[in-house]
């Protein structure tokens, strides 16, 4: 973990790989089930432009979820993510594994999480964010909480707090009204 | 754009084609993802009965939206919506197109939108209008925006607004209570 | 319309068919929307252990909507509504051959709606009531507005007012609690 | 019932067999409708998080629900409940032989429920709990309140209560911090 006395900004600056979590965090937790079992979950439009803008500024994203599911697979090729570790048992296995991938320092990880089994990911990354829906557990050990709840923003959120740290957000916002 | 002494009312007053992104407006933002990539939507039926008084007064409606889907397309086709454009990447293209298409002036064109993807057209328009969800920097550059968030009633809040303005309110809500 | 020195409960008391709109009511006016138009709508548990009750007394229901699906048919089934009126375009059409086929008075109806198109009968009947997401004007003209929304208990609320009203609550309650 | 001079966490802490009801507590009480009736359920992850860990400290657990749908078995087939009982019309009947089943007495029992058909078995157990969203009338008979709402975190946080009162919270959080 990054010196305890850096500010959330300062640990956002550094960020070059995002990992999320997915339920709780791109969707509200909610687990559409079907006798089937779960078959449908809800993402969020303005997550969907904070990635892309993510990507679009060479900050690279991947996802590290528990649940394994064609959903998921089908939502992170839409947005291009970068990496994704699904049906993982011990999330530090695949965050050991994801930093060799993607050759960064846990200094240069950013980690959004919801629930228990993020907590000992989030204790390694130099950048812990979490959705206004986590577990008070979650929130307590997060370096930024963001207002919106997972599934309605809070994503995005995270994406907007990488994007001013690092610089690329009045650029962006320019562009983005035609200037 | 018209001159910015006008009030929300008299930018309101002058529209003839109003003008709604989809995600985040006519619909909360969620997208409804199963294995096979987005599949459902959540509209609202508040929105809808505001789309229908504003035909019934002569006000035309379009739809731009950078997704593509039969999803949108079939609840256009319910609502009798007069254009639609989907899978939009450049927003201004398209509304070129549309003013055109609809023989309007900019002064004479409304734009509901919640994102960054809305705001060049949103700065070109008459009147130019956000749902309570929308991203902080859309809200800050719109001219009315709406206590309701989008697929919960913000379409049909602005469908109020241009009723009022346009002097039609009173008349169909008196015909409503069947007087 | 009963005169209006009456209170809620006054003219909750005298009920005999409680009839509802779907959209908005039922349900929070949601539309779930694919390809093949609305397939899905989200009701509540709690609205229908409501409707079991008020049959249980002998009150009798009633479902008017603009939209026609059967969905609504699969829910009023299950509930086991008296009169089931979908597809209505002017609804004080519906209504009026509804007071013949139940052989009520208006003052022994009441309706709960939420939008313009529900209006015209709040007019007539003697209890109006609306949910808490109802259109204002629709509101301004109700008896009694739950404080649930559609769809998330504002039918059970109005089960409780008419319950309380005519004297069946704390029975039905001592027997559910097994005195 | 056990003695009325017992705190919620005296309660809990002789808790040997936590159950449920299910809509209105696992769900937000949302029944999605197709035509071909109630399809589709939203549970929610935080929630399933806390039942595992119920179970990995020797907490069993059950479901006793009105409705029959194969839904329900999906959900609780994956979060490996310990008894399901569905399609019962008088709860008492179902807790009965639930007693006998899991060979525990009623003060060894928790029960969450959000209706009036759960209150003859809440006024039972020696642990009665609700969600947020709860009728008025069941809210005022439990020993516990969630702040959460069912569906939103309304069992995770009954479940954090019970590891709590069992002296178990605290080493399942070190273990989740990875210490």
């Amino acid at each position: 973990m990054a010196p305890s006395t850096l500010t959330a900004t300062g640990r956002a600056s550094q960020v070059k790989l995002m990992i999320f979590d997915v339920d709780g965090v791109f969707t509200d937790g909610g687990l559409l089930f079907t006798a089937d079992g779960d078959t449908m979950k809800s993402f969020n439009s303005l997550d969907g432009h904070g990635v892309k803008m993510l990507h679009s500024v060479g900050i690279k994203t991947a996802i590290i979820t528990g649940r394994e599911s064609g959903i998921v697979a089908a939502r992170a090729r839409e947005l291009g993510l970068t990496y994704l570790y699904q049906g993982v048992h011990d999330k530090t296995l695949a965050y050991a594994d994801l930093l060799k991938q993607a050759k960064v320092t846990s200094e240069q990880c950013g980690y959004m999480g919801d629930d228990w089994p993020d907590l000992a990911v989030m204790l390694k990354v130099g950048f812990a964010a979490a959705p206004a829906n986590a577990h008070p557990e979650v929130s307590a050990r997060a370096h930024w909480v963001s207002e919106a709840r997972g599934g309605h923003g809070a994503v995005r959120g995270v994406c907007d707090v990488l994007l001013r740290a690092q610089q690329h957000y009045d650029t962006l916002l320019q562009r983005a009204c035609g200037d």
